[in-house]
């Protein structure tokens, strides 16, 4: 006998693929096989295989000899029914991994090796731990510029890509790091509504409190495939979708699964995944917006300016027209921080709400004017009235709501979490300083972005004078430990800092 | 209710700590746990912690809503019997893993910050991608020397030591990379023979065949307590334990399951690994084997001399009187290659047996000369007649019975792979070249060093004249998945080269 009995076996193990074999399994005695060993489980007809590492069972209640448990994530992968009969072997190592273990000795990497790698990630057939090792291999300085252009392209061509017939198609991407920056869910209807094609597609949030797929899946759906996303943008100009569902450069949904648990988000892997996406998506013209400030992601305009260079690089090699601007990142952007808390500042600005963070209106506008004059027709410095007059006419909204209603609008109303607390100034003053990470980190504590309703609300920014006791800003939380989490860590560190004088820096 | 009832999962999942909950359990929604959260599993009295990894479950036949699920390994740490009340929680980032991504930007990291990675990976608070992390951050050029002396002492320090009350006591170890290189099961008893203690600790196999721990367990029990290792040396003046069940320097014991499937080894990491096990067993005289060849870990006698210098920095750092000797490293040593049939090689040469390999008698007789003049009582160059004295008087043999009676002796005689084939000459000539990768390679996917009787015995060495057809070596294996990977392995390159004319490589 050389085959198993499938049987499903409902342990949700997330990205990792795990099957489970009893130890008393003839199959498992007489292979070899040992726990957290590679394995592949297969069937020749139909040619089915898939790549997972086994788990021993010694319970008779979970899995009998004979058979194989393929956990939710294995079974949904390997798409056969239970009793099936299937077959195992040994995973021979991708020989991809030399190429990694040649770049953690710091050596160079070509185009053909990437591909390799980039194609067996894709493939599952590495390990979580071989997936970090490749990351953190190249981490950092460790790649060239012509690496980021080689695993760039590798990337776009493991995937689907969308042709656009020769129209012109334009998106945005900001490298993260400000929380509340969400001006993509404000230009992509503004820029629509000015007749450009913008098919935006993010990812989710890696590090940070909210994602731009996070937070306009508080409002529609964003797992769109690729014919839908073309749909919707032939019909409207413009949509928000999540790269990974849509299988452009879908190695990056891969990845995500090992850079947020370790908070990974290195410049020549950040540089590749998303101009991979913004490829595969179509995009000929591309908006790269790089805050700068002591607690941005770019300490310096020293680092940012090596960054724009870099993202020059491959954006010219690949033939995109693209434009890096870097923008005040000494602050978050918008109130909100958190998906719901977010969209709400989204929907306040297209709504023309006094209640608005101008803020948030005010780069936005910027950003939409900077992208409408790529359009040969627009004349140097006349994009941002163009999109003024989009948003305040109300056009933004309507493109808006007609998006949201095509991608799948949340039937439920965006709701925040019930726990709340009001961190409050220590001293009457003036803000001198907001420390980005600090918000970042309280936001994440209190659930954001896995709970959609929790994260903070920000009532007073850089220059605003308060009075001791007065809220800085709230927490908003949906279960009780994170709450006390975001609660203690405010306590520690509340993240902004008061000075007893009028002066401020605001430079 | 805030606490569950602990049940016992009959799932090996090798080093990972798994916990499972089921998707409807109070306490699973209440807290917004996700599967691959780390959490942690803990009880107020007796105050116990265990930190795992969560999985999620939808059947009650694995789980009930209101019971927690714990791994065998993770069942095992916690000790708590079946039934207790045990409560969970979101388990804190350890502060150290801000240290290991400033590793991977580049930066250094001092005594304190490595003393703080170690412990917590100690504590079971990384998981496997952390590990993963922090191994390949601190891979290759990435460490200076005082990083090295750094996490040298982290490890001694964390963990247990013995004191031998001043007395002498002396080891050696090989940077490895050789296949059949046993030395130390030859040099052990002969030193201790001569009267000085050899406390020889090893670590298993990373990513050769065998180690010397894998070869000693072949022929006796080799996980050792400190007190019984303390008692046997005492009496016998040596042994071979295998450091990780030891206690000393425990932290291996866990990197090495990240090291090993990523057949990982970094010069650092290795000084570190080796020094600290040493440190932590009470040496103080110590000889470092370092091959050379174009097919050993050191290519070339400058790479060589660089990692002998790391050495003897560290060493003399450290107060241990270190001496480091490079020796040819262009061929396999013994002639079995795997577990059990470096074991018989071993017992062979004690026995004075006509078939025992000169290769490996003589390099060992060297060492063990070494050794001895570090006694100053011997005059230098007397050492190696000391040692070929004790060797054919069967003294050696004698001590090295006891020790093993005294480590608990396996009772099975040592068998081999059913599964043989022999490798045989493509050509009449002499032997050129010999391929200790390959060599390597071909064993370990014959099944060494998880098998033990799984491996190869070379018939044929560097300049000896073969006739075509004449097997250069028998592969051995137990399965017969392994025994195909072999054989077609050895079919694509046999590792070995002939050449016509009788001139022979030997330098």
């Amino acid at each position: 006998m050389d085959t198993l009995k499938l049987k499903r076996i409902a342990i949700d193990t997330y990205k990792e693929n795990v099957v489970y074999l009893h130890r008393e399994c003839d199959i498992y005695q007489s292979q070899g096989f040992q726990a957290l060993n590679k394995i592949e489980v297969y069937t020749d007809t139909p040619p089915t295989q898939v790549f997972a590492v086994l788990n021993v069972v010694d319970g008779e209640c979970i899995i009998a000899p004979g058979e194989i448990g393929l956990s939710e994530q294995v079974f949904k992968q390997f798409n056969q029914p239970e009793g099936s009969p299937i077959k195992v072997r040994h995973a021979t190592q991708p020989k991809s991994l030399s190429y990694v273990h040649r770049k953690i000795s710091g050596d160079r990497l070509n185009y053909a090796e990437y591909l390799e790698i980039i194609q067996d990630i894709s493939a599952n057939r590495y390990s979580k731990i071989e997936i970090t090792a490749y990351l953190v291999g190249c981490a950092e300085s460790e790649m060239d510029r012509e690496e980021v252009l080689y695993l760039t392209q590798a990337m776009v061509n493991t995937g689907e890509r969308i042709d656009w017939n020769g129209a012109m198609v334009a998106d945005k991407h900001c490298i993260g790091g400000i929380p509340g920056n969400r001006t993509s869910l404000l230009i992509m209807p503004i820029v629509a509504a000015y007749g450009l094609l913008i098919p935006k597609t993010s990812s989710r949030a890696i590090t940070s409190p909210a994602g731009s797929a996070d937070t306009m899946e508080a409002l529609a759906n964003v797992e769109l495939d690729i014919a839908q996303l073309k749909q919707i943008v032939k019909q409207h100009g413009g949509c928000l979708a999540w790269g990974g569902t849509a299988k452009l450069a879908p190695v990056d949904d891969i990845l995500i699964t090992v850079e947020r648990p370790l908070s990974m988000d290195s410049p020549g892997q950040m540089v590749a995944s998303i101009l991979s996406k913004k490829m595969a998506a179509g995009v000929t013209h591309l908006i790269i917006d790089i805050p700068v400030g002591p607690t941005a992601k770019m300490h310096s305009y020293s680092k940012a300016t090596k960054l724009r260079k870099l993202f020059e690089y491959v954006g010219d090699n690949l033939g995109l027209h693209l434009e890096v601007i870097m923008t005040d990142g000494k602050q978050p952007i918008g109130a909100g921080v958190g998906p719901n808390l977010e969209a709400r500042d989204i929907m306040r600005v297209l709504e023309n709400d006094p209640q608005a963070s101008k803020h948030l209106q005010e780069k936005a506008l910027q950003l939409s004017g900077r992208i409408i004059e790529l359009d040969n027709k627009v004349r140097a410095g006349q994009g941002y009235a163009i999109a003024r007059d989009i948003l305040q006419s109300g056009r933004a909204l309507e493109k808006f709501n007609a998006i949201l209603d095509a991608q799948g609008r949340n039937p439920n109303p965006i709701t925040f979490g019930a726990l709340t607390y009001d961190v409050t100034a220590p001293k009457t003053g003036t803000v001198s300083a907001i420390n980005n990470f600090v918000v970042a980190h309280i936001a994440r504590l209190a659930g954001a972005p896995i709970d959609k309703g929790s994260g903070l609300y920000i009532h007073k920014k850089l220059g605003d004078r308060v009075v001791q006791g007065e809220p800085l800003y709230t927490i908003y939380a949906e279960f009780e430990a994170d709450f006390k989490f975001a609660q203690n860590a405010a306590a520690l560190d509340s993240g902004f800092e008061i000075h007893n004088s009028e002066s401020v820096n605001t430079l």
